[in-house]
């Protein structure tokens, strides 16, 4: 805490910073502190052995840079940089910014990579593990092994001791394949499709149209089907995806408006029940009807949970588009309305609209845009995301309440999450 | 500074943070504080009529959240979440980061498409341009134009205010195609080279080797000729990628070791004399001359600068694996080493070390990477990079170190710029 109480001493003085680690500048710009950043020439050397500690060495290195830099200041060819007619300049305004983002396909990557090469899997059985068991167990050059595990070491995946490497917290709970919260097919499923359809990107941009001949080499016809049903597998991968997507949001979605005066419920489009479940969870008066497609239904068993709440939860098949609705108290649209432009998204409200009661709910579940359309980041990487698969895209709490209002719901209110999933409830009126 | 001068009174009781926001959620973390979050399931109203300014609104808001939360905790059903034996869970420790590395991706691509399409420089000498006027003078979809110029100001590129989209400081400083520090042809190479090559990192990882077949849907027997030096436009574009990525961390690797001491210098594949330029500016009594190949040097001139500077530099043309090098007290290899495997390097530096003179110099400027070979990022993201495309690397000060001392050079030190460049100096023994 010396930090911060430090802080206020320095607020009208003319700081200069010796160190450009980013972390550090980041954690001082954060405290309010504003300052110049003057790189210390002062040479680093590995060698610690005249130190007994780290403290006395940190201590000494920290001071040795400071006074370089005071001193280098008042030199003729000193580095102290003044911004001509106050623009920024490479040294007030470093690319660290744009280098991060330049790199972020390279994260994603390599991220995707692990996944596909089961690496947390085998880390999670056998870790700690040195990179040639991890090559010989995966199949893959040694070399190539140890630098993704470097990196997934790096991204904080990995932690990489003498011992070799394992599995971080971070890992363990959602990059697993079996895990109960796993984004692993998720994962897949951005490696597979969206990784793919994004290389087009300035297709996109240009044709205003969704790339699924270049991206996948087919005429593409129905690339949903293509991408996501083609067979069992990647209809289990695509379920599985979703379920793991809409699990980790799943009770801040089933607690973010109090429930519990509905009786009955029913998810359209629920698929695997991984909402479904957790409100029977968390409302234990309340039974839930998940409304699906006959092929999803056949295999949601899979996803079924052994606590008291599966007796809550029932299957109808049908087609939401077409098929009468089950009755409800309370609808429920997760990860839906994003699927779809306007147009489609008013036929479904209205079908929801005449299917519910004067008095009864909607809820909503998705990533919520900030009104200017511009944040919060996640929001924004995901409506890209849609517009780029599916021509859709995610919505402001305003566009949502317009959507719903133009089908008779009234009192739309909305609860940010954090998580990957906000939440709209309206009320039928 | 009201918040850390908080934190010290918070230090031993049980903090709740009622609100999800990661940025808050950081900026507390760095504040030194430790903390629960129960996410508030206090319905927002977009309609803030009720309050004169946004400051009530602000605390009433906050104030209702704190006191939700502070209730829901006691009640039956409420959110105050336990982690079961003390594992980590989607509570304590949600995706965020993970979600964060799977959009990565998103957000490179949407960077590398704007700079493709010319939008940074469109908006430098038009902006602020709306939504339609950016899409007709581009030539694109209106709706995917919209949604690009949405991304690139949730990633901090544009500003987005009534008028329309105007690029932030930080696109004007690095992202117009002429601007003095550009990394625009930088990021059309990462476009137009990397990505492919990373679209088989699977691949690359199995194999141990450059999917240059793969990725250029070519025999790809020379891929370095075939991506950099196909045609004369790719060439410049190749040399003003280099130029860019060098000059911005120029005048750090020049002024990182006082060099003053050196009468003559020659800058091995010193390209476009960005560094060679810097040099020049910061040590008036040094001649530089940059050796490199001569379809590198006959287009050179196009970098010449204007200053007094352009007196100090002078080139030759030759193959440093292969012609005798020009003499000189101090020898450069700038982003030259990182292009190949130790075997190439070892053949260099024994060249260099032949010519050099006892006392004489050897700067090296790379990315340096921590002895442990996991961070720092951007360094470990380059040397994926580099293996990625040339089954090359970075490498750590000990690495550097040994390979010098292996060529008879001592009094090996290292500057940690914190810029894209890092730099090491020997002494000839």
């Amino acid at each position: 805490m010396g930090l911060f109480r430090a802080i206020p001493k320095l607020l009208h003085k003319h700081v200069v910073m010796a160190c450009t680690a980013p972390g550090h500048q980041h954690v001082l710009r954060n405290g309010g502190l504003r300052f110049t950043v003057v790189p210390s020439r002062f040479q680093e050397n590995v060698r610690k052995a005249s130190s007994s500690s780290p403290y006395p060495y940190t201590m000494e290195t920290a001071k040795q840079k400071a006074l370089e830099v005071a001193r280098s200041m008042h030199q003729k060819h000193g580095k102290a940089v003044e911004d001509r007619d106050g623009k920024p300049t490479v040294q007030s305004l470093p690319p660290t910014a744009i280098v991060e983002l330049i790199d972020g396909f390279k994260g994603s990557k390599a991220l995707f990579t692990a996944c596909k090469m089961k690496v947390f899997d085998l880390l999670g059985d056998e870790g700690p593990l040195s990179t040639a068991d991890v090559a010989r167990k995966i199949g893959a050059s040694e070399g190539g092994t140890g630098q993704l595990l470097d990196v997934c070491a790096g991204l904080g995946l990995l932690d990489k001791t003498e011992g070799g490497y394992s599995n971080t917290p971070l890992a363990t709970l959602y990059l697993l394949s079996d895990g109960e919260y796993s984004l692993h097919s998720f994962i897949m499923t951005q490696e597979e499709v969206s990784w793919p359809f994004f290389s087009y990107l300035d297709f996109a941009v240009r044709e205003g149209t969704v790339q699924a001949q270049r991206a996948l080499g087919t005429a593409g016809e129905d690339h949903y089907q293509e991408c996501f049903y083609k067979n069992r597998e990647k209809k289990l991968q695509f379920m599985r995806a979703m379920h793991g997507h809409t699990k980790v949001a799943a009770r801040h979605v089933a607690t973010a408006f109090d429930l519990s005066g509905f009786t009955s419920a029913c998810d359209l489009g629920g698929s695997t029940g991984a909402l479904a479940y957790e409100l029977a969870r968390q409302y234990p008066g309340l039974k839930v009807t998940i409304f699906d497609l006959p092929e999803v239904i056949e295999d949601a068993v899979f996803f079924k949970p052994h606590g008291p709440e599966a007796g809550q939860v029932s299957f109808v098949p049908g087609d939401f588009f077409q098929d009468t609705l089950p009755e409800a108290d309370l609808y429920i649209v997760s990860k839906i309305l994003h699927n779809w432009p306007d147009d489609k998204v008013h036929q479904l409200l209205s079908r929801i609209s005449r299917s519910c009661k004067p008095g009864g709910g909607l809820l909503v579940a998705e990533q919520l845009l900030d009104e200017d359309k511009c944040r919060p980041l996640p929001a924004l990487m995901m409506s890209l995301n849609m517009t780029v698969l599916f021509q859709a895209r995610e919505r402001s709490l305003s566009e949502y309440r317009s959507l719903l209002q133009a089908h008779g719901f009234t009192d739309v209110r909305a609860v940010r999450t954090g998580s990957t999933s906000d939440a709209v409830l309206a009320t039928r009126a």
